[in-house]
């Protein structure tokens, strides 16, 4: 029997682990594989031999396991690029030298892309070694499923605090407005579900125009009819030029993306100077939301974990190779139920394609989402799993493998 | 028989509506008033004869109206000038009209002086009026008392995303910083208490000098030691000078406080201007901490329900007046367990001061805080309330009676 492999990379989530554990105990239930091997900080520590030995963890430690939040093994931003044949011959030295067949890959678009490319680099290369995605991202951009695992925490997040911060800023008389700003690049998903409560007055997404002028106009408006405008922008939020809004726009990561940051102080700063209003206060959620493993949602965390057994256990197939696991909204579910149901892709279907959020979903003039939006994100935020917490009443996690 | 006054003031907390609840709830179980009157906005609307009456609020309604964040009632940032006769005459006036002797003001050191300087404006001018303080604050630098309701849970939450950041900035390889800013423009007490779970390597408090120099040399140190350096500043930190770290010290509000913003942004920059590391993360709790419904701790929920229910109760003495009821921590507790004891003290012996975080418990060199600072803190996050939530996965909560 040969051993098998899984790495975790691209931006951590706080469900990224649950998918881990997953696939560690789905191997204890069914021993398809000698060892698991986890491999640190992704394809780069995968490349410089770094791997952790699974196998055996006790329930226990997969239990905080999936309570932890960010990726357990380290992540890394590193792209096997197509092509580089060094990176590929050196990834099967270190998968002989351990007698690793299987390689399970948790990401994003960037590492369905790099599953794709690895297994069909392989079947001419290295018969035999296997590649398997698994999504994860706040993101929730992959095409073909209906949700990224990772995403629906992260919302669920974004809605405490949209909800928490609105009653706060309801509270004054002063004139100000308050701009929220959540992760999202080029899809406003992050964003959008914000408006799940109802709280949020004005919406701008990387999916609609950031038109200064009308913006404004509706924020007058809402301040005319109501005392009171509460606004939420992600990150990505560019004008008709292409232009980002956010200050921060300068630097680059190895993906070639954009490093963003500051489109709610920008926006602040545009309302504030326009004279709408003399203050206002920007709250960035930046990292803590996709972070945050004491707001979970349950669905979220079910399904994390459940996509790691389930990739596992198609692997029992020899020939299932290339492939992600995703989850589907089952259709006609029963007594108008939410449903999720599982299903298997070829990774070529879904690498480097980025799903937008729906412009039919969008409401004019930055004026939120449709009721068929909220449809979409209602069943996912539901549910919070019981934790157990520490003496310094945080819950409880493991110390990262790639720190042991 | 007459009737009472409620009002909230000052920055809103996750708990200030416990102590709201708690009031009313006690009328409901001794009627000492025959109703009890919530004063919208804090002073400003109470002058105007806004108030909304709460006596009978159906026990359902108190448990979502203490899983409600923000001030249920409004707040304000109006201070009562000392002197002002004109103001106090009206506040009379509006407690006449009502038929109300007694008035429980819920707020930090502005308000326990608003409460002073009325009731001894009131026992000359007009007898048998008496003013009650209830101490919330998350800044928690009242003097007298062990701690502040509302301190404790925006500490929790505070605690909760230093772990789940510091986790998910342990993922990567690649080198940064990562700087997390909170409340705090003279105290440091919520950024000190980020310390608890052994996550921040750097700590600049409002008590220390920012000393440019020596923090760089001392973010380069933990670089070079440990490839990582997550730093937690306060709002207001200071350099030698006494000016602000922060960017944004520009505006004021109405008690002439600097109004701040960006120390975490204003920290980053630095480092990554000096040349120790290419870039940063900034993740500012901004409002999300104290308005933290969804991590409440649950000594502090219940605290602040019974510190509503102890000045209610200790109001049947007509000549408890100008008084405020607080926490201690009992000493020699049995079997070395935390247990909190309410007592009472005079308004004027706590308005005005400001108790700042110990220099006794800061570790020199911004190297976090000692092991009785830790002590001190522990036991106040401990617990989690059991929430209801709603169809959107978020903490039900009330519709504020402000907005009513």
């Amino acid at each position: 029997m040969s051993n098998c492999l899984v790495a975790q990379s691209g931006g951590p989530t706080a469900v990224i682990n649950d998918t881990l554990a997953g696939v560690i105990r789905a191997n204890q239930l069914n021993p398809l594989y000698d060892k698991v091997y986890g491999g640190l900080h992704g394809i780069e520590g995968t490349l410089a031999g770094k791997l952790y030995d699974l196998t055996s963890l006790p329930y226990w430690e997969l239990q905080l396991l999936r309570q932890s939040p960010s990726s357990a093994l380290g992540t890394c931003r590193y792209k096997m690029k197509r092509g580089d044949d060094a990176d590929y011959h050196r990834l099967i030295d270190v998968m002989d030298a351990h007698d690793i067949d299987t390689m399970f890959y948790i990401g994003g678009n960037d590492s369905m892309d790099t599953v794709d490319a690895l297994s069909s680099w392989a079947a001419e290369n290295a018969p035999g070694k296997r590649f398997i995605g698994i999504p994860k991202t706040v993101d929730n951009d992959l095409m073909l499923v209906d949700h990224c695992p990772g995403f629906p925490s992260a919302a669920k997040l974004a809605n405490q605090i949209t909800h928490a911060t609105r009653l706060d800023y309801d509270a004054y008389t002063r004139p100000e407005v308050f701009v929220l700003e959540t992760m999202g690049r080029d899809a406003g998903w992050l964003a959008a579900s914000c408006c799940l409560t109802g709280d949020v007055d004005l919406l701008v997404l990387p999916e609609t125009v950031f038109d200064k002028d009308k913006f404004l106009a509706e924020v007058q408006k809402k301040m005319d009819e109501t005392g009171a405008c509460y606004i939420v922008v992600s990150e990505g939020i560019r004008d008709a030029e292409g232009n980002y809004v956010s200050a921060g726009a300068a630097s680059h990561d190895g993906f070639s993306h954009a490093v963003l940051g500051g489109a709610a102080m920008a926006v602040k700063t545009l309302i504030v100077e326009s004279g709408i209003v003399p203050r206002g206060v920007v709250q960035d959620l930046s990292r803590a939301a996709r972070s945050s493993n004491f707001a979970q949602s349950l669905v979220d965390c079910t399904e994390a974990y459940e996509l790691g057994l389930s990739a596992h256990m198609h692997s029992a197939d020899p020939n299932f190779n290339g492939m992600v696991v995703g989850v589907k909204r089952a259709p006609n579910a029963e007594y108008d139920k939410y449903d999720a149901v599982y299903f298997t892709v070829p990774a070529k279907d879904l690498a480097n394609y980025v799903r937008t959020f729906p412009q039919e979903w969008i409401l004019p003039d930055y004026q939120g989402i449709t009721e068929e939006a909220k449809d979409y994100f209602r069943p996912l935020v539901q549910g919070e799993p019981l934790l157990s917490y520490d003496k310094n009443g945080v819950p409880e996690t493991i110390r990262p493998f790639n720190l042991r």
